[in-house]
């Protein structure tokens, strides 16, 4: 099932995408939603993120390759950080950069929506604790995280973490095919099956530090090719068997 | 005015802290709280946290002294990460440490409790935005902070950031003296006088990255004089004008 947010005549609704449009539901993302009203047709409605993340964890050198194009070793164990959940926008808005003189990049990532809280989970039961996955853009400041070492401010700027257009309920996500173009032209183009440290990996990890709740994000780490982005660029990323975040880049 | 969030008979209060006792109120932490019921002898509570934070924000090297005792230099700018609010607890409960082999420390600072959201807020109006006053420890896993760079890991395991026992509305915090004791034994003296970035600096500097909202709390980093803590060990923690944290360290 492919669970969407959107606004639609000035109403924040919750939908499922069908072959035939999307289904508006009621109820709660994390209990039963029911379906509820006339399909709509996805021209008549602007997009959300699926969630406002509870936390927004994300993971650094998680791909060999984007690890060796940065100079930096891959960590032993995932290397996880913070970052602000009020920087999360849905496909469509405008990704902006506030400091247009620094080299602000782009980084696609596997997005795993957390369902079901847990502390302590073990890798095998990883999957009883995840609602889904969804797409997600790591937009980071590259001079800012070089000179506060600490990675959270340069990638917690308003519109820095894109993430959508929908949560797939129904997905084995271990070798999906992740891509992101600009301007039409391919940069980034991995698997997810050559993160360093699996998803279920990523969940037992992390819940062993603090818990896991509902609505917890986890941005799983960057294949290689991230490159800078500028005002006017056009962004497409996609995830095999999620779908399309589409974004314009403003000054 | 001083707010506290307690157990009582089962049942989870605010109260206001008064020469006779503690007097129950109900309503709003960030709208108006209203007296209801008889005032409380505070031996028959037990203290909670004063709120669950939203984001809790933490500054790293923000007194020179610490900055030196720990061979970093100070930051031009403040050093701002994230940790994980569900690492919050109340005076009273004890501090566990998960790794005992690894050296984990305390670390006494000002707590600053956001009120009202803003974004780009300039210093001279950051009182408007602050609800008030409390104590947090920054308790620190040392090994992992060095070993992930990135310092979310190692400051937010469960237990690691008490936070309390009130929050003072109506105090000017720039400056106060911020103690804490190891066993009976002062290790920690500082003044909030010497933070390098002061509370309406880093108002200004984090809400110009992101929104800061209703119930974020800012942990303004530490004075000098951080050691490490073992089981059995017994810490209070004392800003004057707000209250004492009192915690037990186990195993």
């Amino acid at each position: 099932m492919k669970i969407l947010r959107y606004r639609y005549r000035n109403r924040v609704e919750w939908g499922i995408w069908k072959d035939e449009g999307i289904q508006p539901v009621r109820g709660d993302l994390f209990g039963s939603l029911e379906e509820q009203g006339e399909v709509l047709s996805p021209s008549r409605v602007e997009y959300m993120s699926p969630l406002r993340p509870n936390k927004l964890i994300a993971i650094g050198r998680n791909y060999v390759d984007h690890a060796k194009e940065m100079g930096n070793a891959v960590p032993e164990e995932p290397m996880m950080f913070l970052v602000s959940p009020t920087a999360v926008i849905g496909s469509g808005e405008a990704i902006h950069l506030p400091n247009r003189i620094d080299s602000i990049e782009f980084e696609a990532e596997l997005a795993v929506v957390i369902g079901e809280e847990g502390r302590n989970i073990p890798a095998g039961r990883a999957s009883e604790h995840i609602l889904g996955y969804t797409c997600g853009i790591d937009v980071s400041n590259r001079v800012l995280q070089k000179k506060d070492g600490q990675f959270t401010r340069a990638k917690s700027f308003d519109t820095f973490k894109p993430l959508g257009p929908m949560i797939e309920t129904d997905m084995d996500s271990s070798d999906r095919w992740i891509r992101l173009k600009v301007n039409g032209e391919i940069r980034q183009d991995g698997r997810t099956s050559d993160m360093v440290h699996s998803v279920p990996a990523l969940v037992e990890a992390i819940s062993h530090v603090f818990p896991l709740e509902r609505g917890d994000v986890i941005l799983t780490g960057t294949p290689a090719g991230v490159g800078r982005l500028f005002p006017g660029d056009q962004v497409e990323m996609e995830i095999e068997g999620i779908g399309t975040l589409s974004h314009r880049v403003e000054g």
